[in-house]
């Protein structure tokens, strides 16, 4: 295994939400450094958020550990208490299991990149609590996916 | 979960190598991130190495992936292929059970600070092939730790 340089892993900007949430996250890009140094037990995206992008729909994993360190400029942790502004050095960490739905939104006027490091576990799903989404288990097996809370699909 | 500073976590020295290989460590500073903000399926450290300081003995591990990537200052990877400078935003991974021993030596005069990620698998070993030492499995449960090649303990 070489070194490499984060920069140079390809910028991608893609989402599987539905449509109708995938405006929010239309100004995210992540760098999947972990995929690109050929590791597959956890998860290491280097994620650039654009003014006024969010890191994601605010969610909560049922399995997976979740944990987040900015590197360059600020974005709001937002929780079920409310929000707190992260800068330069600023950790959060979200074990698997805590109701405590979580995402970051970039409000300021400057990019803002953070580090993100996940558990790979098939049995995760997750839960949206501020929209009518979650996503099934089997996201690694391809059998996931994400429906209504209904269980009907989109 | 609240967001904290990785500045304020406590910064620890120690190490559980022997006493002949534990000198080359000395100047390795590590804040343990996951463990700060109650994470335990992966590990996430910041570690600040003085110049002259090691990583670790060279190594590789049987069954957890490891990935850095470096936050400040500059150190020399070292793997069976031989040497090579990493620096602000280089990467490296290193997958489970394939046999590159590798670490860090900081040859600067500078302190070099990287991040590491490391996979939590009770059933990992690691060999150092440049020492009469290996760790068994056991290490999360407690019953793992060092021993000569010949399973003789020190």
């Amino acid at each position: 295994m070489k070194k490499f340089a984060a920069r140079e892993v390809e910028e991608a900007n893609g989402t599987s939400y539905p449509p109708e949430f995938a405006k929010a996250v239309a100004g995210r890009h992540y760098r999947r450094l972990s995929v690109a140094a050929g590791l597959d037990q956890f998860g290491v995206n280097l994620v650039r958020l654009e003014p006024g992008a969010w890191s994601s729909q605010r969610h909560w994993h049922s399995d997976e550990d979740e944990f987040v360190i900015i590197q360059s400029g600020e974005a709001v942790l937002v929780t079920e208490e409310g929000e707190m502004t992260m800068q330069v050095g600023d950790c959060a960490g979200f074990p698997a299991g805590v109701e405590d739905a979580h995402h970051l939104i970039n409000k300021s006027d400057e990019d803002c990149v953070f580090l993100v490091v996940g558990s790979r576990s098939d049995s995760d799903a997750c839960d949206y609590p501020d929209i009518d989404l979650k996503a099934l288990p089997g996201r690694y097996s391809g059998v996931g996916g994400f429906t209504r809370k209904d269980g009907s699909h989109y």
